[in-house]
């Protein structure tokens, strides 16, 4: 399989490699998938749509870099023909979607073929992959080890090299942290870049919809043709990082609980140093206080979507989701405008303090924890997993700024660590640029 | 007084009237003032302004349309200086403001002076204008009865012909309904156009900075300067309505109590078919559904921002308004939660609904009520007044949408009714445009 957007665009496109033939290979590898990373294949129809992908092909049609590739969806999004079961057993008999949502349609539209719908946390309400109708998404890097989550299958697959794009959505780390934890790349855009319309909610303060690619010159083509109502635009060009103004955040907040993390960090930052980049300190003095609202205000919103199911279905929820939702029953409304009003005030404090192209920074304050695990020993200390895979993505959801994840250098030699660039002066393009200055060999 | 913003404007420019002779004019007028529309004069001030915009002029310097004139400020917006006491004993000791809002430093770059804060019902808490520290505003119409709220001082005072310019607040009505029962022009322009920092906050979801004048091309002016970062402009110019696509609301909910008002929107619209606007019904179901979630809304915000005072100063509150803040107290966030979706639904459905440039539809239900009354006896039926003052209003404020209010015909001879004009797929200048074409004789 290629996994490089481009390669596989360039192959198709010239017809060395026909639509039919990639489908049919990367339907094969999702059936033989053994990460518990796919929930349903479209086999049938994505073989038709290939057919007609390659007619156009031979008529000399060609509907950009997407024309032909296959693409992996989250079970959160609505696909026309197919249930949204979003990990859920409450969802097990969910009718099929009546259309596609908005960013379906446009990658089909742009010649991308759906062929599968993946795993999800349970109604992507955490961090680790493992908590779902279906059981645990397992790490193509050690499958005793989580994905992370939510969007498990969607980073599964792609680190499995059984698919070059899938979409994930990122409410406090569900595209960056599975990105990370399975060693590709992960994009949250902007807040409200992508609709999130027919994609279902966790909370609609804080949902992105992102994407996964196994490089990152592969996410600048997806990017563009998601981000341009055209369709055109065969990626970013990736011109250097000279003068490119990177802040490093020093307070303790942000230090990752495993040092390989921190030492691929403090990798990346030398890299640009290197290359041109200027690079200052940022200090958030507000990060604890803005951290710490981002509980009631997705506990809020997703208790309003499941407070009829979690009364009338407590048993069809998995435990953990279950233990998740049921606290917020009885929030007041005064606590989560006030932890609105919080977000707001902090927000423009960080943006104040951060004043920067782009922050570099670790994506989990941990690497791949065991399935199932609520805590690990690091040093002799006992670190919670959950937070230690929210920490450091949930402020930029707060936030709503572009935020990527790519894989940073591993010390050790052992298992994938994620690199975060947010960016703050920057848009998307700006932040895949940076990005790409540290990936690029 | 020159109440025409124009008219006003060259009279300045031209020299013929300085902008000390002015500002100590309004001052006299605002200092005799019969209404209980003025909190506080900021009369030195003011003229100390004054004389550097007559020395400016004196060269030859001209800031443009505002230049010299005098603006009034609802006392819910800072004014560095002065107190923001907005209307309640609980501000009764208030610091001075350290800064100007952004819409207030705007009007004074533009040349504008700031000579007093103006009444506001208690902190803009209520449609009518007789609940505040100061006792209740008298409408110069009648002085036994309201003047419509919460800028009820804003629109005393330009009905009264002491200020050329008001600014004031509209969170569900309180520009626009002042406006229509004391026979001036309130314009809430979209939601965010004008700034809300530094202004004291009923609901932040739905609060918006609007201004009174005495006519429509008075708003103009003022929306030209306020709206344009670079402050020129003179005002749009008024050519007339033809072809423009303008609905009118059939379902019983938009019906008036007060047949005048009725009356007024017939002919208003009758006068734009007459000048070949193309005219519509719309019909609304879903508009009870939506005008149902604003209490929370505005309920639960507001709580949100009391919750503190209303424990420990309780007495401090007017009554009436201590009685609308508290039973918000034991809201779930849930219900705030549910009512900003449901918001979001409706107003979709209500846009869908709506395919025209602009609607045409009463202010209120009512015409200025008796001071002090819950409810009034319009053909043997007791009609609620504070419903009657909100019901046509607050649906463009959860939609967001530009809306102005103008004095209609009044077919009795008596008290002002105020037509709406809402801008669906039309902005404030298309808006102000339409309206302009009501009222020019």
């Amino acid at each position: 399989m290629i996994s490089s957007l481009s390669e596989l665009g360039m192959a198709l496109r010239s017809r060395e490699l026909s639509p039919t033939e990639h489908v049919t290979d990367v339907l094969h590898r999702l059936a033989a998938d053994t990460h518990n990373a796919v929930i349903t294949l479209d086999a049938e129809r994505a073989l038709e749509q290939a057919a007609v992908l390659d007619a156009e092909l031979a008529r000399g049609e060609w509907r950009g870099p997407l024309h032909g590739v296959a693409v992996g969806v989250k079970d959160l999004f609505d696909v026309a023909g197919l249930p949204t079961r979003a990990g859920s057993d409450v969802l097990a008999d969910a009718p099929p979607a009546t259309a596609d949502g908005p960013v379906v349609a446009r990658l089909r539209e742009a010649g991308a073929v759906v062929v599968a719908k993946l795993h999800t946390h349970e109604f992507a309400y955490g961090p680790t992959g493992d908590v779902a109708a279906t059981g645990p998404a397992l790490n193509p890097h050690d499958p005793t080890r989580i994905t992370g989550g939510s969007s498990s299958g969607s980073a599964a697959a792609v680190a499995a090299g059984h698919l070059p794009l899938a979409l994930g959505t990122d409410t406090g780390a569900s595209v960056r942290t599975p990105a990370a934890l399975c060693g590709v790349v992960g994009l949250k855009p902007t807040f409200g870049r992508l609709s999130t319309d027919r994609v279902f909610p966790l909370s609609e303060s804080l949902d992105h919809v992102g994407l996964l690619t196994a490089d990152v010159h592969s996410a600048s083509v997806a990017w563009d043709v998601l981000s341009r109502p055209d369709g055109t635009g065969g990626g970013i060009q990736l011109p250097g990082v000279k003068g490119v103004r990177v802040g490093v955040l020093v307070d303790d907040y942000w230090r990752a609980a495993d040092p390989v993390i921190d030492a691929g960090v403090g990798a990346a930052v030398a890299r640009l140093r290197d290359q041109g980049a200027s690079v200052v300190e940022v200090r958030t003095p507000m990060i604890d206080g803005l951290a710490d609202v981002y509980g009631t205000i997705v506990g809020a919103e997703a208790f309003a979507t499941h407070a009829d199911w979690i009364t009338t279905r407590p048993q069809d929820y998995q435990p953990a989701t279950r233990e998740r939702i049921t606290p917020n029953a009885g929030m007041a409304a005064r606590t989560y405008v006030d932890a609105l009003r919080t977000r707001r005030r902090l927000v423009a404090e960080l943006r104040a303090a951060a004043d920067v192209d782009v922050l570099v920074l670790g994506t989990t304050r941990l690497r791949a924890t065991p399935i199932g695990a609520d805590t690990v020993e690091v040093d002799g200390k006992e670190v919670p997993v959950r937070a230690s895979l929210l920490a450091l993505t949930l402020p930029f959801n707060l936030t709503g700024w572009p935020a990527v994840s790519v894989p940073g250098a591993v010390s050790d030699g052992g298992l994938p660590v994620g690199v975060q660039v947010v960016g703050v002066g920057m848009e998307e393009r700006g932040v895949l640029r940076v990005a790409g200055a540290l990936t690029r060999s």
